[in-house]
């Protein structure tokens, strides 16, 4: 119930003057004109599940060949979740009166009457499916082009590894990009893990364009991080390692480790590629569904790498995690305050800046209005 | 702590435009110029106890005499809670200051100081008892008629066996009623054990009259359902099955189930009734007290069959309560929405219209005004 | 979380004309001018503990040298709760970033970054500690003048023996003044522990100046209670009893027993004094913690007395907790109904105008504004 409290303050948001949007946070409304990841694919199966998604909550099932479908969770006539009801080919039976819909949220079915009016349906919201993922648009039907959802080749490819997972974190999904692209605090929330500070201190650059921002931070000449040497197989080399963090799109981050071996590499290679991919799907203003892909082109089929990999990301998480949420509590108590950046947050707020302006052009576009009259 | 809150959002609710309520649902006021169960008779005794109804604390207590009292369960003084004083004849103590007040909300003695102002009371509010339940008017008391309760002689006739219950719902006292009125859900929420579909599909006609609505449903020539074969004791026969269920006030729904046996009947009876109260009073805008009583005119002292039936009863109410419960959840977290209205429905929507506008009726009344001044 | 939401109630009060706060309640802003104690002083050491104190979420702590800190516990920077970071030296080392900042709130150090604005500081809090208390001043620096701290120099005075204690009461702070100037509720919350009813109805005056209440009660030539015959070794014994209660401050209430025994006294004296101080400091708007200090000037080296003296104190203030903790549930609910005063409640009262007007006062001033702006 405190979600719903929280998911209502959302909603009850006014239409702001710019200076106040300025940085997008957790007032300000979702950009729903957009792909954010619904679900892994194996979550979706011929079982109803409900997810909360932007607030709105979704039914999301297969049909018999396959296809996920995605509804929202509630039936037009007198607000049952469908989920509670029952699959019956490829349609939702509601649990309460019976009412049918089929994949695309048409009514198809009213047991107490023959007539079944067009304007019974619930709504459909367009998904795709690049597996292990599944994409839903939450925003204008007409705009949702699949070429938008972000390339991602490594996750399928014969190269890589891929490992992944999934988090529920109890802060603003805003919050979770800034951490992403924020290179700095390594050595202090993860304590060397993943950067040390000479890391924090290298030189670094932003670049802007058509609405993604992208970070490179180069440490040039310097002993091979533990955490790449242990998968690459070249502890105590010097490298030269390249950090790209890519903000792609409101759902979608994703950062290109490049090690380059000075000391003549492993196996006859001397470049070595890690990905790591988050992909944010807020729940409500103040909760986010985290998932993440990691991958890497070097010992692909070492299950033991992978293991300890997945092991070693979900600690660092959970330390972002721990942070971000006790942020949230406080800006939960505390809604009437700034915050000062520092020369390290440019790209963060760059972003934060991009989701605050689409939040607001959307906010100016009307939205759909519905009836209650009889329809018999 | 949720109720508070939920109840404080009932308060807030600022005069609105006709359209806005033309539909009553948990944003709506409550209709307090009515009369609600306050308690089943047994409950209220000669120990103080508070229940909250139509969001107003309650202290609840009899009298030496037997008379039930119902007093507004906080001293006008410093706010403490009466009920948790102690009673002294008939009068209540306060547990902070001491402050005593007789059955009518006076106050009779103020231990530290002699003169006793005639400011000093708390609000008291006209019960009836009808056994087997105790009714309170928490609107304007010069309306209050008990002749205004709607009749329910079935509850007290020697020609009937009752059984009866009480149940605490979490959702808004509009959506039970209109779960009541609402006969085609039987075979999809119940599993048709209170109705098939052939129940559903059957012709029905509403009337309206007075603010009062009756549904009227026909299932004729029609094998007899289980839930009546057994107390009948002619299962397999053909019969002709009357429903009427009506909504008498915003607190007292009857439903009239008449049996005609086709095939000859049982010890030389072809008609058999059975009746059902439900009586809803408002706990917060998103909470009910639920009262139920169940009469039947055969088998009446076989008390196997009374225990069986609210064994049933209970089980029914709980498909009810839970698909209910689910749906105001959806309410509390998506407020923004409208709902379609199907044929099946018109007796509910009638209902909510009524509602809606008493509603909006008292509404337009202003309301008492007190005072903080030194009453000394 | 429900602490969050009430705070931030507070918070959302607009400014109001002066009927509605006439007496002060649990909808008052905060007197934020005024010395409020922070913690006792054992409570304070070289670790970092956080603090919600009107409100706001402080970091206390002390340097190497033993001098008390108290600062907002939100880096400037991303808001991370100092309290989670690191001591070294007298500097806070934040846990996120790795800000590092001194006991005057600011800035010493951003490792990613050579310059360190001068607009990176969190807010620092004048405290003053008078063992065994430490004080905070949360409104306008420049106002903070040590000598409004109320005088109490029997809590350090050989010739009294003190117990004290902290408990955390969930009511607004302007009821715990209230009640420990109420003298009248003694025999009917805490019966007749404290006070008979002949002290409840004794004669009484009421004195207002500079903002601060006293009231001062007279019992003559009457049986000593026996909560002081018991420390001063004269049961039965006739004496005359002066109960002076003094609000001195919003946070600040101290009482004097003065016990004059009629018949000779003990040990050549007749005549003996107790005092106990109430200090409140407002957590939330229905929150408070309470910290209290007891003394006596007879039997000052008996520790049985004292452990005695500690557990009765104890037993009082948790039937006050009880009864004050009952009527914020039912403001809470109930929010919008007045109150009747009587003669007794004259001090009270005096208090609840003194803490409106003055919270009104400092409404009407600015707030520092801050920035968002990039501080490179």
């Amino acid at each position: 119930m405190q979600t719903d409290k929280i998911s209502s303050v959302q909603d009850k948001i006014p239409l702001v003057s710019p200076p106040a949007y300025r940085l997008a946070d957790h007032t300000t409304p979702f950009v729903r004109n957009e792909w954010y990841v619904a679900a892994r694919s194996e979550e979706v199966d011929r079982t109803l599940r409900d997810r909360l998604l932007l607030g709105v909550n979704v039914l999301l099932y297969r049909t018999a060949d396959g296809m996920p479908v995605a509804l929202q969770n509630r039936c037009p006539h007198r607000s049952f979740p469908l989920s509670r009801g029952k699959l019956e080919g490829d349609n939702v039976v509601c649990g309460y009166h019976g009412l049918t819909f089929g994949p695309n949220g048409a009514c198809v079915r009213i047991p107490s009457q023959e007539r079944v009016p067009s304007a019974v349906r619930t709504r459909r919201f367009p998904v795709v499916e690049r597996a292990p993922l599944i994409w839903i648009w939450m925003g204008d039907a007409d705009a949702a082009d699949p070429k938008r959802i972000p390339e991602h080749p490594w996750l399928s490819s014969p190269d890589y590894a891929c490992i992944g997972g999934m988090l529920h974190v109890k802060c603003n999904y805003v919050r979770l990009h800034e951490n992403v692209l924020d290179l700095t605090h390594f050595p202090f929330l993860h304590g060397d893990a993943v950067g040390d500070l000479a890391y924090a201190q290298a030189p670094f650059e932003v670049a802007e364009e058509d609405g993604s921002v992208c970070i490179t931070r180069r440490l040039q000449d310097h002993p091979v991080h533990a955490v790449f040497a242990g998968a690459i197989g070249n502890p105590g080399h010097r490298v030269n390692r390249t950090s790209e963090s890519w903000f792609k799109t409101p759902a979608f981050h994703i950062a290109h480790e490049t090690i380059e071996d000075l000391e003549g590499g492993v196996g006859g290679r001397t470049e070595f590629h890690f990905k790591i991919v988050h992909m944010f799907t807020p729940e409500t203003a103040t909760s986010t569904h985290y998932f993440w892909v990691s991958a890497r082109d070097m010992a692909i089929d070492n299950a033991a790498l992978s293991e300890a990999g997945r092991g070693f990301a979900l600690a660092t998480f959970q330390q972002d995690e721990e942070a971000l949420e006790r942020i949230e509590e406080i800006w939960q108590r505390e809604d009437d305050f700034r915050e000062i950046s520092l020369t390290g947050d440019r790209a963060g707020v760059f972003v934060r800046r991009i989701i605050a302006r689409r939040a607001q052009q959307e906010a100016r576009l009307p939205s759909a209005a519905q009836t209650d009259e009889l329809s018999s």
